[in-house]
């Protein structure tokens, strides 16, 4: 409410301003995230850190000694938030989110620089995006700036022992989320939310899990039939449980035909959207000889707004120009669009030569460069560049990254944590 | 693999016969549900089955004094199922259900009948529905016989006391679940997976909520704007949690505004879909005075194929025809059609004063009359019959189900549980 009416001369009656104390009451009763009243309960059975890599790893089963947990109730709000021993979570089997998909997520990557320092990419990003998918599946809202707060804190008690000094050039997986974990099985707002925080041992997809043979370089993927992931309307651009699972079917359809991930389309037009769980880019040549980098666009709202889909759109709007000291003899000044555009433009560009490469972007994947897709049962090849592993840009658009995710240069984007 | 090729004369080489063999061998370890292997632990903590439409009762949270769960593992199959005291369940924080969705669902209810004994109504379609949604987001097919079986020995237990004979004409809500619930944060198939079963104490929603006023007969219908529940080649027609969490955002926008429930439209043609999470049958006379009970059809894969909805399409078929004994001075035969249309057509059909009543069709709101759509900021008044109570035919529909289902009369639908 604006002050300012309450002040002498104002129109609210005695029993307006009664009611505006009421309500200023009940809003001081409902208690924001204030990551200040972190609790910590240090773990009492600490695990054995696996190799990287390992087949452990690999099963994507192990987390850190720790968790954060923080409770919300529509009555209370947010309370004090806590890092306790990581282990199970416990809740009543009509709990909102094991039934209605009251979830939402995001997943991020803590690097163990070669500098011997900690670090995460721009964990403002998602923290806010965590905010803003919350929102979409009716759950809390939250300053982010305390999640931000948790998360370091977190991976400082964490951090030294699960991503040691000895082990530059190494990350760990990140989860956030948020469910609806109260005993309540109406089908609307959850009124008891859990938010945690989890931190996996997580794979190098680039590696090979141990005991099989590497694969080749470059992702195949398979233009969807007739799956759509998201739709105007929907909820494609949001983090939320709800564009996971019903998405499994197609992907698994896809791995028995030999492809990597699902190029997902949308409408008659086979709009060209997202590529698995990343955002996908393509490089072509236009008919009148420009060299273009192009991905879909954040309207509408069908794709998710990744971080590193933001961060490879900044730097080559940042460093892809003309004169820029970035451009090698390979890579040179191109343009960046972000617009609709459809499979038939990519089959177009190929047959008449003008791909010149493809890559997805995403914090699980990171930049891996695409080298097919199979888009109506005809398999288009894409240039994976001089020596068949990764066309230019992909490579060099991912070392700038790496290099700041690893700290080999100073950047805002890296955010140090200080470790315990 | 067709038994006749093992044969002699057969193209089969021996390596060929031995593969056979130890497929088959792992196709046997792989074990079906089985209804037979149940495992009862009776309840030491029964609780106090609470009054009929109470406050507690409303909150529905409480569940009676038993619950079913069954364990799938990806190589083992379906373990042994369970009937143990209800209480929380126990996860890791990263399964696959609190994540990605993985979950889907199932609402029945369980009826104690004027006759005293106790029925589902047609549950073979809600079993055969969950294996469908299961397949959906990836989880495991099952055997729905056995699943019926495991249903009716839970109910045969817990229905005695928590639906007493005393309270005839009174239900409780069934619901089975399966998710994904093993520790494996992959964005793939889970490997381990629990079905559940719960039965909740629901209340009536014709009746007042304890220390509240009865509302006015008729729901009040808020037509979508932006938000879309379902897309062709989504997965509308499946009851998994991805179609409900984000459809909370909505609905609770459409309460602020003294709407009931979203009526779901899809595209720019604004077809009619579903009421919230039931379906929606709409009578009308068309242009050249054909009386007409019209709902959207399951061609598309866009809507749920409710159970309600299928009966009330079938008995109408079967009873509202010229010459059945069925028909009353009010309602009279009616043509019924499943095709698309779309919200410019009832409000054409209200401004020329050919709509004669509308109601939704489903397990939790059963048959309910509608009494206005709110489309593009504009009301329309449906007719709610002489009394202003009901239409005509959504009261006769119903009180044919309901005797079907409180054992007014014998009939197939109805199936009588075995109790304790």
């Amino acid at each position: 409410m604006n002050g300012h009416a309450v002040e002498s001369g104002s129109h609210l009656t005695q029993a307006g301003i009664e009611a505006a104390k009421t309500m200023a009451h009940e809003e001081s009763a409902i208690k924001e995230l204030d990551a200040s009243e972190l609790k910590i309960t240090r773990a009492t059975a600490p695990r054995v850190v696996p190799e990287v890599n390992s087949k452990e790893v690999f099963d994507m089963k192990t987390c850190t000694d720790h968790m954060v947990k923080v409770t919300w109730t529509r009555d209370e709000g947010w309370h004090a938030p806590e890092i306790e021993q990581y282990g199970p979570l416990t809740m009543m089997p009509i709990a909102s989110c094991l039934h209605y998909a009251t979830q939402c997520f995001e997943g991020m990557k803590v690097y163990r620089g070669y500098d011997g320092k900690l670090r995460l990419f721009r964990p403002d990003k998602n923290c806010a995006r965590l905010n803003m998918s919350s929102a979409r599946v009716a759950l809390p809202q939250f300053d982010p700036v305390e999640l931000g707060k948790l998360m370091k804190k977190f991976l400082g008690i964490d951090g030294p022992k699960w991503l040691p000094k000895s082990r530059p050039g190494t990350f760990l997986y990140l989860r956030p989320a948020i469910i609806g974990n109260g005993s309540e099985i109406g089908v609307t707002a959850p009124a008891e939310v859990l938010l945690f925080m989890v931190a996996v041992l997580w794979p190098d997809f680039s590696a090979p899990r141990p005991g099989t043979k590497p694969a080749p370089p470059g992702l195949k993927l398979l233009a969807s039939k007739n799956d759509t992931r998201a739709w105007p309307g929907g909820f494609g651009y949001a983090k939320v449980g709800a564009n996971y699972g019903p998405a499994f079917v197609a992907h698994m359809e896809g791995r028995k035909l030999g492809y990597d991930q699902i190029l997902w389309l949308l409408g008659p037009e086979h709009h060209v959207t997202e590529a698995g769980a990343s955002n996908f880019f393509v490089v072509w040549k236009t008919k009148q000889g420009a060299l273009q980098l192009v991905t879909a666009p954040l309207e509408g709202k069908i794709i998710l707004e990744g971080v590193t889909r933001g961060s490879v759109l900044e730097l080559a709007r940042e460093r892809l120009i003309e004169g820029s000291k970035y451009l090698t003899p390979e890579v040179g000044s191109i343009e960046i669009v972000e617009r609709q555009y459809t499979m038939p433009e990519i089959v177009e560009a190929s047959k008449e030569g003008r791909l010149v490469e493809a890559f997805v972007a995403g914090t699980a994947y990171f930049i891996t460069p695409v080298s097919a897709i199979n888009f109506k049962d005809e398999e288009i090849e894409i240039p994976m560049g001089d020596d068949g592993s990764s066309g230019h840009y992909a490579a060099l658009i991912k070392k700038w990254l790496r290099d700041i995710m690893y700290g080999n240069v100073d950047h805002k984007w890296g955010v140090v944590i200080d470790e315990e």
